[in-house]
């Protein structure tokens, strides 16, 4: 094993991202020490049963000190109390990073409460499952994702270096942007399709017509692959919606408009212009893949997952 | 082998559907005689390539001579022109259905051209992936999936029987509804999950604050599950818009409905409601999960087919 990339790693926070950053920070040999902090009593237990760290605390300012890293991977709507609570802790020349899904709020909220000795460089790996929770998490969750920095002007070089290296230790690629620009990229590929797939899901299950039971026996037809968004963590999807209110506001709204087009060819049975809607979306799907992002099996794999032993004809 | 089930199975449509039923008729034994026919000359070359049948046909009429089953696998636009082309030639007693995933727009094209001799019974297997044409098929595509009929009053139930335990033995289960139930149930478990998933990429492809490079390369944060169903045959789906139109409108109603309610939760931030929306969503997925429907996974188990060895920690 080379030498630990810091001396010592705090994870507050031990959810889907927190346990999956233990998970590979064990694996690779990244840190000296990892400790883990939450502030329910029953994680922090479970954490602890799962071996996830070295040392764990349900305060986050004893988890961090002496800490030469910190990860913050909680709700985003969490960024603020947690930096003004670990703020009088932090030990001098310290990296903090996040890992959350909107980058100018937390700016927002962890910047004024951070001391100036302190390196903070917000982040935010695009990387998950539906699963939340300490038991969820898996070591490859990073791999061949991208991890971007949303540097703040005047940000140590040496310092996103490092907290470069170590996400690249993980498996990710990196990627800077300014904090609006992710806001807004976000907003289309994660946020609104999260919104969405929450939306049809209820939309379905508040039918009178069609019964709950038929949905879900029926849901191979394309239904079920809305669910899985749609099963992930509710607390983390209202803080993306309260903190990336105006571009998620603004892709809702290009959204509708598009599907009242779309509703109006229907109506009107202008089959040459849904010929054309349905025809430009496929090459996308066959970008995607090219590009690393999915795999290139049929129905995301399930058949290759269901029949193991490759009983494809 | 068994006797087979049929003497003479006429597959008039060799895409997706078509060809996967060829490779499990084959494969269980369940027609003394597959006779393929499709329109497109190069399609019916590359189905003889992949031997899908023994005899092959471009003239539907041709292909339905002396079949005891004929299975119409064509786009649901296209119905009523093979009914009316294969009629002349079908055997008296001769059992005719379709795989269509609208049925009351199928029976009013197909019912009036066909003759009363033959039992024609509306059929709709609810399986498919993304990927469309001969080469798509695969024996296993409807082993653990449902088949509906939609019968006409008066059907034979021995044709019924005989049909459904074809069905049975390409791994499906049945189940008997009427066609205005069948319309409106497809219309929420798969005609609404495609249109909005069209729709997602549409708007995402048309942004011009964000670049098509950067929805592809950051697609795995959610976008990226939508574009496998929007990755469907365009025909197909133009079709079942103009045959499902009065259901698919009162569906797209109710969601956008409910989406301008969720709209307005962001807007005046009521993390509440928000939260409340979030939370019921999940308990939707573990059913379909638990009803068989969906692989115990996370994550659609793109990451169990990424690591076959089981690198999961």
């Amino acid at each position: 094993m080379p030498d630990p990339l810091f001396h010592k790693i705090a994870l507050i926070g031990i959810g889907l991202i927190g346990s999956s950053l233990a998970r590979v920070i064990r694996r690779e040999g990244l840190a000296g020490e990892i400790i883990v902090s939450t502030r329910s009593a029953e994680t922090l237990a479970r954490a602890e049963e799962l071996g996830l760290g070295d040392r764990y605390f349900s305060r986050a300012d004893e988890a961090v000190r002496d800490a030469d890293l910190v990860i913050v991977s909680v709700p985003v709507g969490s960024s603020g109390s947690v930096a003004q609570e670990i703020a009088p802790a932090l030990k001098k020349g310290c990296i903090v990073t996040d890992v959350g899904s909107t980058k100018r709020s937390v700016i927002a909220q962890m910047q004024p409460a951070l001391p100036d000795h302190v390196h903070f460089i917000p982040g935010h790996p695009l990387a998950g499952t539906e699963r939340s929770g300490p038991d969820a998490g898996f070591a490859e969750l990073f791999e061949n994702r991208w991890c971007i920095f949303t540097p703040l002007p005047g940000t140590d070089a040496g310092a996103l270096e490092k907290l470069s290296e170590f996400w690249r230790r993980c498996g990710s690629n990196i990627e800077i942007m300014d904090a609006d620009h992710h806001d807004m990229v976000l907003a289309i590929v994660s946020h609104l399709p999260h919104i969405i797939a929450y939306n049809i899901v209820g939309t379905a299950d508040d039918l009178e017509a069609v019964t709950k039971s038929e949905v879900i026996k029926y849901s191979a037809s394309g239904f079920r692959d809305f669910t899985r968004l749609a099963a992930s963590d509710p607390t983390m999807w209202r803080d993306v919606c309260l903190h990336n209110k105006d571009a998620i506001l603004e892709m809702l709204a290009r959204f509708s408009e598009d599907l009242a087009s779309l509703q109006r060819a229907i109506r009107w049975e202008d089959g040459d212009k849904l010929f054309e809607m349905f025809s430009r979306t496929r090459a996308v799907r066959r970008s995607i893949i090219e590009a690393g992002q999915e795999i290139d099996v049929p129905d995301f794999g399930r058949q290759v997952v269901e029949h193991p032993a490759g009983g494809k004809s």
